[in-house]
């Protein structure tokens, strides 16, 4: 009949693979899902913690010790299980997407270290993001469930296809992050990928759609919603939401958050390599390991001690309240809030200061405590972070062009309103854009949203804050990648026309190195005392034809050359001969 | 100073290819604009002669005058010269873009044939879209401009920067036809693109940035909005576009939009087949070149005619009016329309047909008819078409599940109101899905109508939509490239497991016919006999090596022979030895 023929063709044609990519994006975003509710969970026991509290000094006691514990616990359980685990995941998957083998890097060890690491690291708190873990977690389901398969039916054992996986479990992860299926597959596809296989395309949407669609009705039946929503629902009026003229403010927004973006990066890598270089206190940490994290986080949280400082930096909110009271659409500035307004203004503000003042030491705290937190022990993304100091940026010069045309912009019988809250988004697109270097974040920002009405803004500030900050720094990712020295092989300039005239002999090396078939021990030994610094060697059919068939690396090369005329070899030798 | 140094990194940095992208961007979204100025006038100027006529006789001879010349003009135009501005262009790009080149389809002739003849066609109201067309134009800009920049400079003879530009150039055309940057370049690369370079990614969004935006403010300037808008602006509440019960509605849109969209595919590709079989229709048709394209524009604009069939098909619409009336957020079939509601219904039912009906009959002719008018030799699309037969599809599903549950959806204590316009929107994104099996069509469609809230339906049609097509049908694109035998390595299987398991040997030729360095002149013969149907020859550098040196085609091949061995050689040497 009809439909059984049908039913074949679908099984045979989209088949496993689309089972296989349902299934692992369904478990992403359960996984992301109820990483969120104990981190929800976590947050209201602190705030508990805290107000039942009375007195100041046992108010900041109760404010610092689960953070601070939670630390604590996060570091010494990833450093116990899987040290994989530390950092964001982006950088490495970059690397593997390329073709290196990481060991023990997609590992079910890892997999357990990491979400447990990053609940307890969100639950406490601190400045910093779940999307890179996320997509590392998510390559190791979809690496876990290759395996599964595998065994079960030996057809999954293909070099490309667990690229071509991968790839999709990048997007997943981002996906089930923000609930953005398209911009988790385009931003995923930007900052992983070198040359991407458009056949696969499919694959990352179908695994991306089955995840953020779990992601929100999870949050749908859960949270009782009255619809699938965006998780940064803006509420922007339909007509007018900007004029023309003010592309030009919104260009320097973008300028000036490439910029930013690219100190951002500058500053995290000085950070890390500064840390790294005294010998001295590097020794002393790792002998104690909980020493830096403790400090670290003692630091963060009192910082963020809302009696204290933390009222200028509006701490009382999470991340995500933060964002959400950021793109809110009224102007902060003006003189008739409403009562809901004021209590969001209240964050914003203290008795002593303004909220132009709190905005900018909203900004400047999160740089260097999201800087400092990266270098925690623990795993930990920075993109929130980036993405909510650019919307605390983007309100801040939306509340100064608000204060300074209080009526709107006019042209001929037209008044266009001044939003700040578009400003704000503006500018949680631009910062990010100019860290990662990614142009998708308009997608992503879009349905974040949902809504689209600033898209050229957006594209114009992006655009602009991508060319500067390529200008002057490499990605965050690539930095990273720098810091830790992974393999990696450098884009080709992306821009220059001199680009088109450099050629491999301009670069390479003539005078290479080889083993061959017929090659003697003399020769073989001038070799490797010759070349101390080559870690591998190509292997050659005959120095005539040149044909390669291989390489050895210098430590098996010598592991065998011991196994053969080493110290054991020649006993062996000359007990035969006695 | 600090300016100086940054301008001149920037021009070093950015430099030529920056200034080019801009400028390329710029030239198409002008040249799209002033097509589509002149089209509305030329629409303009039927419906006056229209209305100027005062009897049915002369109204239907006002309605068919101007299309039927315009597009005999087009036809004959676009003859003389350049036939190879005939149809869409996105097929042989997608060729182009392999590797192939095609004499003479990026030259001046080419551009300025296209240009006009598309002008005359669209404005003829034929069932055709320009978005294929002006990718084919963007890429000829592109060219043209590569040309004059080498000839200044010589900078820019560089095979994969010609590529690259050409694939920039692509998403450009696509931008400036929808307004939609990011959907233009998504969209661009998966329908033109195997293997994409993500570090070109920018050159298309900068170059559609400029151009999206220089037609959107072109649109601002010349008519007057009070800002940039999105062209076909939905107007949907912000709260409850649609309850997850409904997905399952969407889902089944989506599953039959991907049969629709493979019968459409079958159908066009069938009746070329069937045009072309007929040899005797054939050369009549070749030696009367007007008869065809008279007899088709004529027949289709008499269907269009408004007192006859056309009031069944709201044929006084122009394509993009039809769009936006189908995209209206109101319930046609409700008993109390407002007067502008009524306005909007009233072109789509008649005195003797109700909007059910109308809708039908606008989604099959407009099938039927875009098939026809696809074959006119005249340059031209066919997605807005099929774009706006979808929308009218979902809203045709919409107007009936609004019948069904008049009352909405009750959830709890939410009443979900059905919205036949949101219907129409994951329609209008499903079918042309199942057409060109793209997926960035979400993003397109979240650009064109300005909001973001129905993404997660879209997403889920879309992508059912794909799935069925693609098992049914290969892609219009594809299916016109093998109608017109363009060269075209095929796709790899994109899902199935058993792909990986192909390998070259399964389908390789073992038996190679080649030519080596001291072939006989006796063993080029047999040769040349034996494989009379291969056009080209490798040729080696020994029969033992086998090391690859070319190739040679077959009449370049006979050419030499002739010089060496033909008549006049002989006879040259013949007039020696005398």
């Amino acid at each position: 009949n009809l439909f059984g023929w049908f039913w074949q063709l679908l099984i045979t044609k989209l088949g496993e693979d689309g089972i296989f990519l349902a299934v692992l994006g369904i478990l992403v975003a359960v996984i992301s899902f109820a990483q969120d509710y104990v981190v929800f969970q976590l947050n209201l026991a602190r705030i508990y913690l805290y107000d039942l509290a009375h007195d100041p000094t046992s108010k900041y006691f109760a404010w610092i010790s689960i953070p601070v514990l939670l630390v604590l616990f996060s570091s010494g359980f990833v450093h116990l299980v899987a040290p994989q685990a530390i950092g964001s995941g982006i950088p490495e998957m970059k690397t593997i997407l390329r073709g290196v083998i990481l060991k023990e890097y997609l590992s079910f060890r890892t997999f357990f270290a990491k979400c447990v690491g990053l609940t307890a690291t969100l639950g406490a708190g601190m400045p910093l993001g779940k999307e890179g873990p996320l997509v590392h977690i998510a390559s190791i389901v979809a690496t876990l469930m290759s395996k599964l398969v595998t065994s079960l039916d030996g057809i999954y054992e293909n070099e490309s296809r667990k690229t071509e996986m991968l790839a999709a479990a990048c997007a997943v992860g981002v996906s089930c992050c923000f609930g953005a299926p398209i911009g988790g597959v385009l931003y995923s596809i930007e900052v992983t990928s070198v040359f991407f296989a458009i056949r696969n395309y499919w694959r990352g949407f179908f695994s991306a759609v089955f995840g953020a669609l779990t992601f929100r009705l999870l949050a749908y039946w859960y949270e009782n919603h009255g619809t699938i929503t965006a998780i940064f629902k803006t509420n922007f009026p339909h007509e007018l939401p900007y004029d023309p003229q003010e592309l030009v403010i919104y260009a320097l927004i973008g300028v000036t958050c490439g910029l930013f973006g690219a100190t951002f990066v500058f500053c995290h890598r000085r950070y890390v390599l500064f840390m790294r270089k005294s010998k001295r206190l590097n020794r002393f940490l790792q002998q104690n390991r909980f020493i830096y994290p403790f400090v670290i986080s003692l630091a963060i949280t009192s910082i963020y001690f809302p009696l204290g400082t933390g009222q200028f930096i509006a701490s009382r909110l999470t991340s995500r309240q933060q964002v959400r009271s950021l793109f809110s659409n009224f102007t902060w500035g003006k003189d008739n809030l409403t009562v809901s307004e004021e209590m969001i203004v209240n964050e914003w503000r203290s008795d002593y200061s303004s909220i132009y003042f709190n905005l900018v030491t909203f900004i400047v705290t999160t740089f260097f405590l999201t800087i400092a937190a990266s270098t925690l022990p623990v795993p930990s993304g920075c993109f929130i972070t980036i993405f909510k100091m650019g919307a605390g940026y983007g309100r801040l010069v939306g509340e100064l062009v608000a204060l300074w045309f209080p009526e709107g912009i006019r042209v001929g019988s037209y008044v266009s309103q001044i939003l700040p809250g578009g400003y704000s988004i503006v500018g949680a697109a631009a910062f990010p854009a100019g860290v990662t270097h990614s142009i998708s974040i308009c997608v992503v920002i879009s349905e974040m949203t949902g809504q689209i009405k600033h898209l050229v803004p957006i594209l114009v500030a992006v655009l602009a804050s991508n060319v500067v900050a390529r200008l002057l720094q490499p990605s965050l990712y690539e930095s990273i990648i720098m810091i830790k020295k992974l393999p990696y092989l450098p884009d080709i300039l992306p821009s220059r026309t001199q680009a088109y005239h450099v050629y491999v002999e301009d670069f390479m090396v003539r005078d290479v190195k080889y083993i061959w078939k017929g090659i003697t021990f003399k020769e073989l030994r001038d070799l490797l005392k010759e070349g101390v610094k080559i870690r591998a060697f190509p292997i050659v059919d005959s120095p005539n034809n040149m044909i390669l068939l291989g390489s050895i690396q210098r430590w098996e090369l010598l592991k065998v050359l011991d196994l053969h005329i080493g110290r054991e070899r020649r006993l062996q030798v000359a007990a035969q001969w006695q």
